[in-house]
């Protein structure tokens, strides 16, 4: 691969992982650049990675790995609820995450809460591949508003919330999202075996944040579980964390997890199984040592967690 | 400037001088991005630099000092030549050029051929400001095809003649413009007092491709004159070589150019005029030296000059 | 965190993943670089992952991860012997795999062999952190020569035979030891219980031949096992490859590998231990498919295996 | 050249121009990187620039071009003064401002003032060519100390003061001598005949930054005069400016400047010539208008002007 094949395009998406740590990457074509209401976006074909949104500079899932992501937010709470029939994903905007949901048999509703309604219409045009029809499903409803408005006016009851949000970053649209006071909305809006989710940033760029949104959602559920999966588009492990009323995901054996996803999905997943279940909640020690650090607060609306930038 | 507000779009181009000398350019928006049959083509707005045209991987022009560029490609030639009337644009898809030569008012017609219809369509829909209406101007003409070929067919006169191309680049479209063989066919196409000019590459990064070019008119031209102008669009010092059948552009006085520009062009210009004509040809010893190089041969059809990639 | 403290020293490090995928690394301060007889070497301190050794434009290990590494690296075949005293590491410069086996009470002789006695020097001098003594071990014992030269020479047998080599990069140091001849070789000094070892290159980057390592040595070893971990140094999860005459690591229950950590070394490690053993082999499908690829053949001394570049 | 020549080595050096325009250079080696009490320090060798001094992050000169911005800086004030017998030198580490003082057989004595001792210990040791002996000159004087103390303190008088410093950075050691309450004491240190010059940072960068010096110049000497030359190793064209109490250097003829280097020097120069000087006062149109823009008011102690970053 020769220098003049690199720079025949000469356009390159740079992801500022810190100020010392960037990634560069090619980028093949550009679908659309633009900014809406809430946020900078771009829908790019990387060389490598393939078509991919991205959204304030960050890649929210690409064609080559979002099946990873959006499995592995999806399934292990899915799965650990007995009967999950009525789902709420706030976020969520390539409607890949709704499709996971809508893989199981049980689900009769899914609400999909997302802000920007610019950025709906982008997907639909430029990555129907993403949401493969899951706008049009009859169980499928979508509101374009404020998550958090959503939930403080809504009455309904969940089995399961998903939050599919944009990293908390100072500033951004997100940041909170991820306090103590929204996580006891959303533990109020769940069924008495309901269980929650959120992405967690990376665990390798920001593992204080990590840690904190795992120690503010400690801090609101009885039961809280940290784990992580390696996304390629991320350039890193990334981080999620369930908040549950009563249900321990961590609890789940092989068998359990398999049995479960032939009974309700009837056929195999992608990326999610038995044993990548139970190697998601497999943390190291160095981090399980920053996960139980008790001089990182939880975040509040007063002290909310941004990404270090 | 934080960090944070770099990333915010993460869209950068990256020019490669050479294997060891990149440019990185922060990319506000990407107004276009795609591939014509003859070229990568893509219409960006840089953070610094404004709208600018990027073909193969190579910025052409940007609203910063497209005016820099192109005056010191038109007006040495067009000024040294006591009355242009007819005047030949190879390349030039911008529109910018003509819309200099334009500024003449001895001209009676412009004929610019240029090889790729796609890229005049982009430009007249992305960057109007470049060709400010010349595309309508009565004396302006258009012909798509291969430059080469236009000449070796046509049978017209020039007063001036404009070589407005890529770089001669391995397996790109411009390689064959810029040999002996090729140059002998403009000499032949030029009246008695004409004049051509090329642009000749980077004088910084392909010094010995800007003295091949130069050497190969020289071959070619009873007179050869070899110039350059600082692009900050290009990231260095640009070249730029005239073959002359009669008339010497550096025997012109400070004071015969500007009169010239007064009678002829009625005002002043960006850029160009009687004391930048003198510095443009102020080569340093050491580019000089090059230029004189007797080892370096004239390009060929069969031994062509390259880009060193 | 401004521009001005990014430029303020200016030198960065650039690992090419792939044409199209690089990283971008901040530097603090270069300790030495220069060029062995081998390879080019550079022994930099990062602004976020510590001191680093970089070999051929490529970082070995770093103080941020190498114990993830060198833990990954060894413990899974030394836990897997039941009582493995004579261990033969090919490369390793470092002295941090030989420091991981001492760990081992049952150990009574490690060989280490090495071709590069100036980067051993450099290593000694500039990175001692990562060897802590074990060069001055009475169970040590180093060799500086060609590894495949050493074991075609040798009649001893080992227990375990760790390669703890550079990449197989076309012109390199490595190729030749990631062949159907190296690995018979390998086979051949093992003891009827013994296993080998390899790093097998990135899992993300070069996926193809980390599955050409695994279907080399399936070919030669009755059983074989492939595994990766997360190595944030090396921006992607890194692969490893056991050979194995009769014992399976796979085999290996959390509480086999956690009771023997104990036994044996008598303290907890920092990385490694049960649910990370056996999260370790938790392969993901979309990689499994391509270790069962049959078109992907072992590679031979005649048809070598290389990173892609 | 292909992607692994590139990686092979790894290590690069990226000059942000601006928060969105940077330039990236393959270190072929770093001879030297560390910090000393006033600034960082690297002795890098580039692939394309050869031998090069890094302060804080900015290139100060390589073996590519150093000719060209030494030459510049020294000689227009040199030639214009009629017969230049004592010159100081605030700054100008690597001793090639010396160097070519020097060359001007009227010069008696030339003081050289830097404030960083370890830094003319580096240059003396890795870039002994950039000095070629002038710190064993007869007629050299070196004294270390801060520059805009010596001068308060001095009572001697200087035919010419070259102002050789790092760029006026926010919280850097040189923003204080950019002033107009330093300007006037350099004035009241210079004979009646006297000038000064000061490197005036990037035409293209910084054009503000420039202007502003031009300006606060301006408003402290009687003739004032700014120009630029391109440096390939800055990555732009570099400003100068000249106060002056008598003698405009833009009044030298092409034959005055070429008379004056034969007699004074005896020989030609590498870079400066008189078409030279002539072209390097040949400011464009769009940078005088900066230039003249009464809204930019000259820097003083409490309100310096800083390079943007």
């Amino acid at each position: 691969m020769s220098i003049r094949n690199i720079s025949a395009e000469g356009s390159w998406f740079i992801e500022f992982n810190t100020p010392f740590s960037w990634h560069v990457r090619g980028v093949k074509r550009v679908l659309y650049s633009g900014t809406t209401k809430y946020q900078r976006v771009a829908v790019v074909e990387f060389e490598d990675l393939g078509k991919a949104l991205i959204l304030d500079g960050k890649v929210q899932s690409s064609f080559y790995d979002e099946f990873v992501y959006h499995e592995s937010l999806v399934h292990p709470v899915m799965i650990t609820h007995p009967n999950p029939r009525r789902v709420l994903i706030l976020g969520g905007g390539e409607g890949a995450t709704a499709r996971e949901v809508l893989r199981h048999r049980s689900v009769e509703e899914v609400v999909m809460v997302d802000i920007d309604n610019e950025v709906l219409r982008l997907v639909k045009e430029y990555l129907p591949e993403m949401s493969q029809g899951v706008f049009e499903d009859s169980r499928f409803k979508l509101v374009i508003d404020d998550g958090r408005k959503f939930l403080e006016r809504s009455r309904d009851k969940y089995d399961v919330i998903i939050l599919d949000l944009t990293d908390p970053l100072e500033g951004g649209p997100s940041y909170l999202l991820y306090t103590v006071e929204f996580y006891s909305i959303v533990r109020d809006r769940l069924s008495d075996d309901g269980l929650m989710v959120t992405q967690a940033t990376s665990t390798s760029y920001s593992l204080r944040t990590f840690a904190t949104i795992y120690r503010t959602i400690a801090s609101v559920f009885p039961i809280a579980r940290a784990y992580q999966v390696y996304m390629h588009s991320f350039d890193s492990t990334w981080g999620f964390v369930i908040g549950s009323k009563r249900l321990d995901p961590a609890s789940l054996s092989l068998e359990d997890v398999n049995g479960r996803i032939r009974e309700r999905i009837g056929k195999e997943l992608r990326f999610y199984e038995g044993d990548i279940h139970r190697a998601l909640f497999a943390l190291p020690k160095h981090i399980r040592a920053v996960l139980e650090d008790k001089s990182i607060m939880p975040a509040t609306d007063k002290n909310p967690t941004f990404l270090p930038a």
